[in-house]
């Protein structure tokens, strides 16, 4: 059995449970608090973060490595195209996501909204949230142009390109900060994502003490 | 021709440096420094990051993106096991240090030394760079503990772990921040690094204004 250690406020375990779901492989999740890994989940991942794979006594770590390890070793359901320019630029907006995404918006508004507020018992500082709202417009815009070029982010089939910049979005989404109607292309490709079986349950997800924002689980936003 | 637009101070760029080098690919060296690219670099890469990598008109960016396509395209050299488990394992190594390794010690001392002296002109902060060198302690001891378990990073041949983890070391060895003395094993493993071909270059480096520490060329440090 395949298990996945995972929290709802971290992108990297949305886009693996979105892999999964995609390639239809069988898992359970496991959850816990990145505020408060267990002892045994600090054992098991030195760098202390999540999610961590683990099946038949096997352990993986890292983003990358996960992601990497899901698609090769899952060749059923393709989520990388053949072409290696076309892998190349799915890799890069994988980048961009996890690492540019990650450090001007998620750092700012998720970070400040709900790790804050649960590891530091801190309200979130305005202007830090302020901030991150304008670096998500830069970011909304970008994904405005590249939903404009084609069906999905590359080309016109579904790639780990949109499961992450999805897994990365809903988060935002789920708090309620993405004024969608200012994006038009973006709102048609991620309505599109949404509405995918992979997606149902991470729009059921919930954040302890944090309800999702009204519109979170409407395929109709 | 095969062009890299890098600088120095990236280890990004580095990385990329040695991938290529080990795969006796013949490329071309762009410097740009990284707090002022030029507005055709903005262009090509939107992420406005080094490096960038060039070649018959295509452009490809991103840091794990330039490092699998090197990869997929190059496979008389290969630096990935072929291995699934083991090939995860590189990539969780690599993820520690473009991530982990890059957020806790090269934002505090190669940002503080490097970035913001020439990009604001300011002194570093002391406070900051005595943080960087506490987490560079603990780093050094997880290098000290992988490096005590196999010849390389992973396994017995050499991967992109050891290149990446290189990679990163060299800058701050460049700055003389490391007590090798203090890590005996992990001292034997970047010397056999450090005695390859492919590191030639990479210690013929320069950085305007900054000049390497004393024993950063000496392969008998």
């Amino acid at each position: 059995m395949v298990h996945l250690i995972h929290h709802s406020s971290s992108p990297q375990s949305r886009k693996m449970r979105l892999i999964m779901a995609e390639k239809k492989m069988s898992f359970a999740l496991k959850e816990e608090e990145p505020w408060k890994l267990s002892e045994n989940t600090r054992q098991i991942n030195p760098a202390e973060e999540l999610p961590i794979l683990i099946f038949d006594g096997n352990v993986i770590c890292g983003n990358n490595a996960i992601t990497e390890y899901l698609e090769e070793s899952n060749s059923q359901y393709k989520l990388l195209p053949e072409n290696l320019k076309d892998r190349a630029e799915v890799r890069r907006i994988m980048d961009w996501f996890d690492t540019k995404f990650y450090n001007e918006v998620y750092k700012y508004i998720v970070a400040e909204k709900i790790i804050k507020r649960f590891r530091l018992k801190e309200a979130p500082n305005s202007r830090i949230l302020k901030a991150g709202l304008n670096n998500l417009k830069y970011h909304m815009e970008y994904i405005e142009y590249l939903a404009d070029k084609n069906n999905y982010l590359v080309g016109n089939e579904i790639t780990l390109a949109d499961l992450t910049a999805a897994a990365h979005l809903s988060i935002i989404d789920y708090l309620g900060d993405i004024d969608w109607d200012e994006y038009k292309n973006a709102k048609l490709w991620y309505a599109k994502i949404k509405s995918r079986p992979s997606f149902r349950k991470i729009l059921k997800d919930n954040i302890r003490g944090i309800p999702p924002s009204s519109h979170y689980s409407n395929l109709d936003f």
